[in-house]
């Protein structure tokens, strides 16, 4: 196989079989293909696309390029969620418990959060003490005991993947969907859960700016998933505006326990009962209904709760904190953001709140950046709400002054409004099995 | 100028600005940016296309990239002939006397032959002693005494196309007609003449197999010259099969005498006599008429047989060969191919005879390669010619025995045949100007 014949074959629309595409992606882990071979295929494959048997080759050869996780101890029960990533979106922490509780094994690894969209792993040590670098054998067995786990992904998983990502980010080879979703399908069999399902966000916080696009990206996925016999579903989810009301790690928590304690913001409460419903039907075989009421009902009779307070304390978390949420206090600074006008709010960017946040310290803008976990922000007004000019619709939290002013004008830019009723937006769009 | 925004920008069909694209010129030739974001780009390129604003800055950008050639002495009547290559292809030789001859002013860089197609700088050092490093004050001497100089490329002349070529030989964007046409263009630019014909080959020995395109790639690169304000004219001629009988350094300096002497093949002393009453007239303004008689008078008169034998001897190359070629002498082994049926040629497919000349030795197969000046072929039949079963179609030459069995396989399947009769193909397809 010489690289320059694979180029040639997708940039004149050929398909790729299985031995080239797997020994392409052993070549290049190894370093035995140069980098710019391999953007000029990347780039044909962003114009050419691929088949369904290329995206399921290549999803297979990047999850075998390097570690893969054995949980073959849980049977079927294994499962794993992940979100494509949003603004708010505090799901996971919310998700995970209410699984367990109802009898799932959710092994989960996450990653850091980078730009404008948050990362589990950041928003859990908000706890003090709380610990994401498990060993396999502490990740297993603590699945095994608690139902629930989340790992900070190992450096070898999915190694390929890692290089192809990077080079993507630097040549402008980000946005083609055989390319996102082999990708993401890459990390999460190699992670090695029996069910997956899949957040897909939409809207302008999100990676996928259109309904259709997130439609053929999450059937994409859920294909390569069912083709490598994976239980797998999905969802797609509104991120036009952020999820809930708060943005921010500890912020997050907060308004996550609020919905575990049968409180907190319907939109929120509504995905995660969409995501949790379905990841208890694949993990234990329940009819989607029966799954339905099972997840209703750990979440109203406080188990999920209960189960989230276990988890972070088995992860070395001190869980006093899920107890009582006001110990984790307050950022020293906040200034609240006004309506500018009488009439509603017409629409509330994601990215540019989920920037602001960032700004404030919330977020990571390069990978050595610290965050602080009590900056963020707060909605208090949501698209379709009656405003008074003067009303405070959001609240700023940051240990940085400086930012203040910034993280102000941006969020002031993210809102618009209307003088007439707006009609509330739907969370979610589809739900895929 | 971030690199990415430029990949993004011709990745989605938009059109860099003119500081962006001599920003990226300048900043690839400086290896300030990396080798697998040009190879994105360049892929890019090849399915958005670029605008003729975008080419005519490339072409500029990538020419005034390192050594331009003055021959502001000549005025207006310096002249350079480029052929996108094919098999046969002596017309340099002709070309070049003949036009010196009639008052123009040739001022020629050239470079070697690799892969199927032979180089004029190989073919000319058949000649013993014959000298194709000539300095910048020679070369500009002997144009201004002669008429006539071929200088082999200096190493400076447009070094981005250089390092863009060598990046898109290994990346599969060679086929792209914009990147085709600034490449060639910026070496001619660089080269300093007022006027520039093209000879665009199409056909099974050339790099444009079609038609269509070769006429694309010949008005393209026409629209460059004037853009620059160079006098810039094409022909498109036949390359299906070669041109003229023999294939081979001294073989072709042999066939070439011929022509200058009045004899020769009729298809190549025609794309001979439409090159150079090209040339003519652009370099010494005449009417195109005027110049087509100017340019058959030097022929028949022996003036431009007596141009070339004074151009080999000022380049201290051995003119007792050129005024007696069998001087040359015949290389050690010889084998004739024969006819395997009756009836009529059909086609002769120029790059399978290009490459059974080159193993023969007169080509290269790397850059190191030496070359045998007197191995090649001689076609003794062509398409359309009648032949019976046994007659000698063609005859080999080598000084390497072991290659004959390789060669004449090759030759035998490059030809094919047909009961019936076969009409003579057209050699010129169209002259643009």
């Amino acid at each position: 196989m010489r690289m320059y014949d694979l180029i040639e074959k997708k940039k004149h629309g050929g398909e790729l079989t299985r031995d080239e595409i797997f020994s392409m992606i052993t070549s290049y882990t190894k370093e035995e293909i140069p980098d710019y071979q391999m953007s000029a295929f990347l780039m044909a494959v962003c114009f050419q696309g691929m088949t369904d048997r290329e995206i399921f080759d290549l999803t297979e050869a990047m999850a075998t390029s390097g570690d893969t996780v054995d949980l073959s101890a849980f049977g079927d029960r294994s499962v794993d969620k992940h979100s494509t990533g949003g603004v708010g979106d505090k799901t996971t922490l919310i998700v995970a418990p209410i699984v367990a509780a109802a009898g799932g094994m959710v092994a989960k690894m996450t990653g850091r959060g980078l730009g404008h969209t948050g990362g589990t792993a950041d928003k859990l040590e908000s706890f003090p003490g709380f610990e994401v670098s498990l060993s396999p054998d502490q990740f297993v067995s603590q699945v095994q005991s608690c139902g629930v786990a989340v790992v900070g992904q190992s450096a070898d998983l999915a190694p390929a993947d890692k290089k192809l990502y990077a080079l993507r980010d630097v040549t402008a080879t980000v946005d083609s969907i055989p390319l996102i979703a082999s990708s993401i399908m890459s990390k999460k069999l190699a992670a090695g859960t029996r069910s997956i399902v899949l957040d897909v966000k939409c809207g302008s916080g999100a990676f996928m700016r259109d309904a259709e696009q997130a439609e053929i990206l999450a059937n994409m996925m859920v294909r390569i998933g069912e083709s490598h016999r994976r239980n797998t579903a999905a969802i797609i989810s509104n991120m036009d505006i952020p999820l809930g009301h708060a943005i921010g790690n500890a912020l997050e928590i907060k308004e996550a326990i609020d919905v575990l304690q049968g409180k907190g913001p319907e939109d929120l409460r509504t995905v995660c009962l969409a995501l949790a419903s379905l990841m208890i039907s694949l993990s234990c075989g329940l009819e989607q209904a029966e799954a339905e009421k099972r997840a209703a009902q750990t979440l109203e009779s406080g188990a999920a709760y209960e189960k989230f307070c276990q988890w972070i304390e088995l992860q070395g978390g001190d869980a006093t904190y899920a107890k009582n949420p006001a110990l984790f206090g307050d950022a020293k600074y906040r200034q609240d953001v006004l309506a500018a006008q009488d009439g509603y709010i017409l629409s509330c960017n994601a990215e540019m709140i989920g920037t602001a946040s960032a700004i404030l310290g919330a977020g990571r803008q390069t990978k050595e950046s610290t965050i602080d976990p009590l900056a963020g922000i707060v909605l208090h007004k949501k698209p379709s709400d009656a405003i008074k000019r003067g009303d405070v619709i959001a609240t700023l939290y940051t240990e940085r002054k400086e930012m203040l002013s910034d993280a102000e004008r941006m969020v002031t830019d993210a809102i618009r409004y209307s003088e007439a009723p707006v009609e509330k937006q739907p969370i979610l769009y589809k739900i895929i099995r």
